[in-house]
């Protein structure tokens, strides 16, 4: 039997929260590469809380996935046949190659990979787009300094143990916010923050015991009662970086919206000079992606900068691995192995 | 009878909107100017929406007025009795006199003023702390372009009126709301305004009728239904300036805090990358008062920037003009004249 090429597609627009029946897998014969284009057999796929909004026909940042079609991420593979000058067999090289496990890509749009420089999959986490979208919110938003308190949720996820880390490089107090025992020891006992708080527990109490000078920085992740909790703890001239607010990514969006529900109110945005805002990593970030990587590798070479994957395998668990990042069950950077 | 000082104080702290009853008319001996002091006859003093938070006990940015003190405000006065060489009797000064007819003040803290280079009630208006707000705010935060919308709330007020001229000197599409038919006309045929909006009609509707581009640019002075109405129509990258949330001043704050509304759902400001950020202008503006005020008198010598004063006259209307003043029935800067 020929090797075919086989994917994920965006079945019907989810209601509410995605169930398995909104994917269909399915099998396609395998690409041909034209002249200057490569075959690329796909490793790992990069599975990320923004795809959710891909998955709805609403106004936002970025085209949605056609109905029928393959749902996107980006994706580390190995070249299986280059037509073009510049790869060879068993290269590695980056892109946006969707949830499928194989591609035909023009070779110059590719991004090459050095194995020998850091493991192929970091290139989907903390040296990929969920590092670089903590490298850039804190550069040009959250600017945490010494002896700050910066308050991250999410914390053990993709982008929120990025986040965290680097806080502690600047300095700051960091707190970080986890659902459960277990990320909550890794963050404090393995990534070293200075407290972790448990938001299935006493959210209050902890971030009393937690942040007992206040918040100087927040990183929004998730929106929701944790947002509700640290809002009233900002200091003075406190920063609040909008990333993401995956509490209500099945609820305020698409034809099933059930509408947002509301937010802080914003007196003390003035009485304490807050600044809230929000970005988007492809905006500015990819055009800085040289200064980022020559930092984060100076960081884990010098053993300031750790990472964790939360690896699933085969193209088959997908669907349900994406379900449950939306609902916090993976611990770390969630990511695709295909063989 | 010889004169006195006559001053209102701080009867007690606001019970929600301040009552007459929350302030008491009194009078002192005219003080005595020490060496180096000179006694200052006040002539205009200025009411501010921010004297409301003045008057409660809570933590803020700035410390409360102490219950039986004189209210506090900024004031324009005449030298009446000088013991500072750089004095003499007639000099025209500003300071933070207070609600009160007289006062005596070190010669070395005071701020001279040219009555031949703009009326000196101006101070406290175009070329005082409301022109400088709305100069800091827009330089800092808003930064209209050529060709953006800048919505104003507030918009025949004090700082209001700056905002929106300022913002139609850059080259913006300018929206002014503001309370009833007069108001809009003022903003509109007399300012320039690109449109106007009575907050007293359908917002939606005129919303939609101003701002067909959307809104690049909030001036955010009162909260509320209007914070409501405009926010959903911010374009990517959009900014609001948080300047203040008068509608909620004597319901937010204090001992009879009714509890703030909530505010919006933040989640538009991460897929459209908003920045909501507040200020105070005393935080980085009166070190750049020079620069401010040479740009304003240019701009009032062109002709491109005018102002409107609502003067009430004598000190015993200050209480009732201040409620006033929170209940939006004041027509332009507020200034009360003393004689």
């Amino acid at each position: 039997m020929p090797e075919t090429n086989r994917r994920v597609l965006l079945a019907r627009r989810p209601q509410g929260a995605p169930v398995p029946e909104d994917f269909r897998l399915d099998e396609a014969p395998l690409p041909e590469p034209a002249e200057g284009e490569v075959l690329i057999r796909h490793r790992f796929l990069s599975l990320d809380p923004y795809q959710r909004g891909r998955m709805d026909d609403a106004k936002s940042y970025a085209k949605p996935v056609a109905l029928g079609g393959v749902m996107e991420c980006l994706t580390v593979g190995q070249v299986a046949a280059s037509r073009h000058p510049r790869f060879r067999d068993g290269d590695w090289v980056l892109g946006g190659f969707g949830w499928q496990t194989h591609s035909a890509r023009p070779g110059d749009g590719l991004i090459p990979l050095d194995p020998a420089e850091a493991p192929p999959s970091t290139a989907l986490g903390v040296l990929g787009m969920p590092g670089l979208t903590a490298w850039v919110g804190l550069t040009d938003i959250g600017q945490p300094k010494a002896g700050e308190t910066l308050v991250v949720s999410a914390a053990s996820g993709a982008v929120g143990q990025v986040v965290g880390q680097l806080g502690m490089i600047a300095g700051a107090r960091v707190v970080g916010i986890a659902g459960g025992a277990a990320k909550c020891a890794f963050i404090r006992d393995e990534l070293g923050f200075d407290a972790a708080v448990d938001h299935r527990g006493d959210l209050d109490a902890q971030l009393d015991a937690a942040c007992p000078g206040g918040v100087d920085v927040y990183w929004e992740n998730v929106g929701g009662a944790v947002q509700a909790a640290v809002f009233p703890r900002f200091n003075d001239f406190g920063r609040m970086v909008m990333c993401g607010m995956i509490a209500q990514y099945n609820t305020s969006r698409g034809a099933a919206a059930t509408g947002a529900p509301p937010g802080p109110n914003l007196g003390p945005v003035v009485r304490k000079r807050l600044r809230i805002q929000g970005f988007i990593v492809n905006d500015t970030g990819w055009g800085r992606y040289g200064a980022f990587r020559a930092e984060m590798l100076a960081h884990i070479a010098a053993g300031r900068l750790r990472w964790k994957e939360d690896v699933v395998r085969g193209l088959d668990a997908a669907p349900a691995a994406f379900i449950g990042l939306l609902q916090g069950r993976n611990f770390g950077k969630l990511v695709v192995a295909l063989d």
